[in-house]
């Protein structure tokens, strides 16, 4: 049978890396002769609302595909959209199959993360159950590094090149600072369960940067005394304290740190409750009880977004399984997703694989307890040994007027609208 | 008389630039023939203390000289220290004074904004008084590119280029998500008088960007039922808008935004009042009102410490300044700061000048009236081309392990403390 048409979409929040995917299931579905490919726009949301573009308008040429791989967020357009459970709601699953159909649609590409993969499940679990010949394949992304099975994810690198950056540059502000009574900054990292991003702030450290001064990861219930001790001996030893922590760091008894900073009528000028950030709380609780000087530093949507200093490796393995998730589902795969498996960490070697989606949506891989030091307070050199790879070679920024270039086609905008 | 000695301090908030015109100073003071050339530690402030280093032994060859032009931060550390009148307190001078003359200097160079040239006018002055030989010249330094006199200082290009391209990929991260009601992302950035670092938002527009939605300085009062209006407005319009608010905005009758966001009893659980950020505040508001999703980004100390993402124009030119002050102090000039005269936009041409820091000391050089259009919401064209050439070019930053290396010796950090 002639192979028909082809059909991506991108889902859950951006990654500097998530495109460079985009830009290798474009290229293997060309090169293995199909037709159209037609990218979702806002992924499975927007295609029940009909909402879909012809990519080779987009990417026209080499050149449209190099800019692709250097363009932040989702180029698409994302959602955060959980198909219903089949057997409650058939009629959704009729729907996008029709419109799927009437595309001629032979292979179904989603990039995205857990969520995303409940996605690919549910549709090639309705697919099976209603005998369509259309493939399903899952193409993983996500800064948070959290998804089951697979060594790592792509849009993970970046971003971790991107923090261990930013907080070395930041440890050396604070150095250069002088301050009567010391100064604390408190680094806010995304990953509310997983703690791979923050983590990564260890990557500062180096021959010439001593790191940061302590790390404290959302997988260790966070004691605020213990904090607060720690941070006092710190501050009794140096002048300028750098600590990163995730945004879902919470107490032994699961209450997030950010929502301690609230008294019962802790309200804002519009009478609303106000959840101020975990970084500031502690910051708050720093300067009024050890009287230093304190700041707050949110990374950030910038760590996800910040394509102009992407890891070489990421945007290439983005690339590849791309690549990957199109050649399985071209070859018959279905209902699965593309992996990393890591066969040596020097020489770092990865190659992909194909797992099944049902052991992958909905799950989550957490900072092993090992790769975190006794104490709770920093990553071991085997998380290290793992995250350094990741992170290697640079992407030079295609440079416009001083200021990257994105991909951009007349009346793109609109398009997301 | 044969030359002997100078000395170099850094003071005020670091920019990515400040490492590249202690990099120039040295090399012209190595070149016109010093002997010793010394770093105070911490600037005034520390050298008062007795903290002082030879620089001959952190920048012993050109590699180093690259590594500290790729530096963040303060290298020889930093201070925010106000000279005391000289009628007042003739000690603190006599002190100094002494210092300087057993240290045989004859070139005092500072490198700082508004407030370090301060300091060089009371040095200068005070050395006029006394007789001294030693010459005080003034290196321009900030990235708030508010000082008077000079067509900009250093630091503010590598500044503008990090606002642009990370305002660029917030704008790309916020088009792609969808959002029911609308999101608004208010990005808030430093600047608490001088809105340039705010306008330079604007260098996110260009073929491929829409640029932020607004953009409000500081220098015009700020009307929050206007602007609420107008992001009412633009959210009929669009599903992602994205606004640069200064740090420093503030209604007619002076109050800063920050500040209104705290009733009488907004309090956190330390029983302190609470500033919440402008972009927070803002958010809040926005949210509450127009029932729509609102972020808050602070580009905090990273825009001032980004060197992986410096200005050529800017890192090239700082070090041009730091040799300029250098050699105005040789060829005798006292009580002077280095200035960039510029003579064309297109091709960018701008050269140094001398002028005296009596009349730059303390002085502040707002964005002009009629560079922000009539709404007061957006910057013009002749902003944009005013702040064009400054970011123009890159810095390869020199990678090591996937992170960038900073200039280090060991017991550096010791130094700072």
């Amino acid at each position: 049978m002639a192979k028909r048409n082809v059909i991506v979409g991108q889902s859950g929040g951006p990654t500097a890396a998530i495109n460079s995917s985009l830009a290798g299931v474009y290229r293997t579905a060309r090169e293995r002769g199909y037709k159209k490919i037609y990218g979702m726009i806002h992924g499975v949301q927007g295609l029940m609302e009909g909402k879909y573009i012809d990519l080779s308008e987009h990417i026209q040429n080499g050149l449209d595909e190099e800019l692709l791989k250097r363009t932040p967020a989702s180029y698409l357009g994302s959602c955060r959209y959980k198909l219903p459970e089949i057997h409650k709601d058939k009629e959704t699953y009729d729907k996008i199959f029709k419109i799927l159909e009437e595309l001629e649609i032979d292979c179904f590409i989603y990039i995205g993360g857990n969520d995303s993969m409940d996605t690919i499940k549910k549709l090639s679990d309705y697919g099976m159950l209603t005998g369509s010949d259309i493939r399903f394949v899952g193409c993983p992304k996500t800064i948070d590094n959290d998804l089951a099975l697979t060594d790592h994810t792509p849009g993970y690198g970046s971003a971790a090149k991107y923090i261990g950056t930013s907080v070395k540059e930041v440890i050396r502000d604070g150095a250069s600072m002088k301050n009567k009574n010391g100064l604390v900054t408190v680094i806010e990292i995304m990953g509310r369960d997983a703690g791979w991003l923050t983590g990564a702030a260890a990557l500062a450290e180096g021959e010439d940067c001593p790191g940061p001064d302590a790390i404290y990861l959302p997988e260790l219930p966070f004691d605020v005394e213990a904090f607060e001790k720690k941070i006092e001996m710190l501050l009794k030893a140096k002048n300028s304290v750098v600590v990163a922590v995730s945004e879902g760091i919470h107490t032994a008894d699961g209450t997030y740190v950010c929502e301690l900073g609230m008294s019962s009528d802790f309200v804002d000028a519009f009478g609303h409750k106000q959840l101020s950030g975990t970084a500031t709380y502690l910051c708050n609780l720093l300067s009024s009880k050890l009287g230093c000087k304190a700041r707050a530093i949110e990374f950030s949507t910038l760590q996800r977004a910040a394509s102009h200093s992407a890891s070489r490796v990421d945007i290439l393995e983005a690339y590849e399984v791309g690549g990957a998730a199109m050649k399985a589902a071209d070859e018959g795969d279905t209902g699965k997703m593309v992996v990393f498996v890591r066969t040596s960490d020097d020489p770092y070697q990865c190659g992909t694989e194909i797992k099944d989606v049902h052991k992958i949506a909905n799950e989550e891989r957490l900072v092993p307890r090992n790769w975190v030091n006794e104490e709770g307070t920093y990553v071991t050199s085997e998380f290290l040994t793992y995250v350094r790879p990741l992170i290697q070679g640079d992407v030079s920024p295609i440079m416009v007027d001083g200021i990257p270039r994105h991909l951009y086609k007349p009346g793109y905008y609109d398009l997301l609208k």
